[in-house]
């Protein structure tokens, strides 16, 4: 008996500091680093199409905040999970929506936690039967073919602020996390291109980003992790100007903020960005990682 | 700077299966098998005592739910993290509230939860600097040496609908999880000593405990969770007479119920119990784990 329908809600996340680790094998490729998973994410419902048979099934909706609009690593987890008009779904097409809140393009892991929560909301709707840890695979392995992220999945299926000690999917890469609760503040500015950074040479920002992960290891606090994260984007030159300055005005203003890996957005911790006068976006730090959310009108 | 005080919350945790691994390494030594994580958990307090200096350190207030009361895998593990008086503290004792709406020794791993969310505010409070892997450890450690419990700690700070494919701590162990969310019924008839199974021999319990978990991991799904923990209770020689009864009547209204491992304690999907004409306590799946949670007088 399945659902046919089902909503999954992924937290956005910001990358502190990273270093790519590509592999052949994408349920082995990835990134080691930090970040904060925020209560600001994505939310995605995936259902069947209202009509049905063929005529459904040539539609095919795809909308991201009510505008049609798809995204590849998504369909190449739906791909993945059979989900498709014709298999399990039958003679039904498959309906994805995806909202948001958060800037795209920004650093905010919008694509990982679409994809996750596109796994997750069509595992439910269509019973596919598979485990937490299979899910996470697919949407991981999905993304990492799109080269569209490296660590945002696995870290958004994890919440609160993880730490990725190992590259890669669950039963290859290996988390940890600190126990912190915070405050996050943040302002965007625009895109940065991940592909364009990940397509380059990534050796010196590497270096830089398994520095930081050693010293916050030795001191898993959310202060060090802030600090490791200001030293990686100077090392490994990815500071654009507009992130320098709130930096340095948040810093001025007794606070701790940072770039969000790879956008052009400064994110703080308490009421850094407020105290220096920003009208930052207000969120958490969040607790749960990618879940299953009720249907309002189900309940 | 610490903050003195905090708070953390840990989900009960229901086992419907395992098989006991022990090992000399308390590290190492757990359980495999699997369960339901719930919202209806433990809430630890951790604090500085009011008073100072040597007479307050004499005191070292424990209580559960109001009234004295330690637990010994909670002291263990605060004294793992060097939180007493004399150290990290100073000259202050050190104040431990455990708060529960569980039935103790019933099932729920009271003793774990209260230990890992010892562990978790006390790191907090008194700026211990652990990550979460560590804390995990530490207060599985305390449980395992203890011998109050094998696998609850581990599940509880995952939260959802755990699988324990491996037994230990993190970096050891491994988990997967049944990506659910359910509404969860539940009726105590009293305590079944952890203690005295797992002191006993193990070998037919672990047999039937491998079984299940083989059939559960091929088919991930809460229904199969559910049947395989009956099949588990029965071969296990472990269900009492009352549970029995319960479950029964549970069927007999076609819902879905299983004994809690270890205690008298039955607990249904749904509406299962409700259904069958009892009067249970009603909680839901847990998604988030364990965490801190704010003071709400210090907001």
């Amino acid at each position: 008996m399945s659902r046919q329908r089902a909503t999954a809600f992924v937290p956005g996340h910001v990358t502190a500091f990273f270093s790519a680790h590509p592999d052949d094998r994408p349920v082995a490729a990835g990134s080691r680093g930090a970040g904060l998973t925020l209560t600001d994410g994505v939310t995605v419902r995936v259902s069947t199409t209202d009509g049905s048979g063929a005529a459904a099934a040539a539609v095919e909706p795809r909308t991201i905040r009510g505008e049609p609009g798809t995204i590849g690593a998504v369909e190449d987890a739906l791909g993945a999970l059979g989900v498709t008009a014709g298999e399990r779904v039958g003679a039904d097409g498959v309906a994805v929506a995806v909202e948001t809140d958060l800037p795209i393009g920004a650093g905010f892991g919008v694509s990982g936690a679409a994809t996750l929560g596109a796994a997750i909301a069509a595992n439910a709707a269509f019973d596919c039967g598979r485990s937490e840890n299979e899910l996470i695979r697919i949407a991981h392995e999905a993304e990492v073919g799109r080269g569209t992220g490296l660590g945002d999945v696995v870290a958004q299926a994890r919440g609160g602020v993880p730490i990725r000690l190992e590259p890669g999917a669950p039963g290859v890469g290996e988390l940890d996390g600190i126990p912190a609760d915070s405050r996050v503040e943040y302002v965007t500015y625009g895109e940065l291109s991940t592909e364009a950074v990940l397509g380059g040479d990534t050796t010196a920002l590497s270096a830089a980003g398994e520095r930081a992960l050693g010293r916050l290891c030795e001191d898993p606090r959310l202060p060090t992790l802030m600090a490791q994260a200001r030293e990686f984007a100077a090392d490994a030159d990815l500071l654009v100007p507009e992130v320098a300055t709130a930096i340095e005005a948040v810093d001025d203003a007794g606070g701790d903020a940072a770039m969000a890996m790879l956008g052009r957005t400064v994110f703080a911790i308490g009421t850094g960005l407020s105290d220096a006068g920003y009208d930052p976006s207000i969120c958490r730090t969040d607790t749960a990682g990618a879940r299953l959310v009720r249907d309002a009108e189900c309940e």
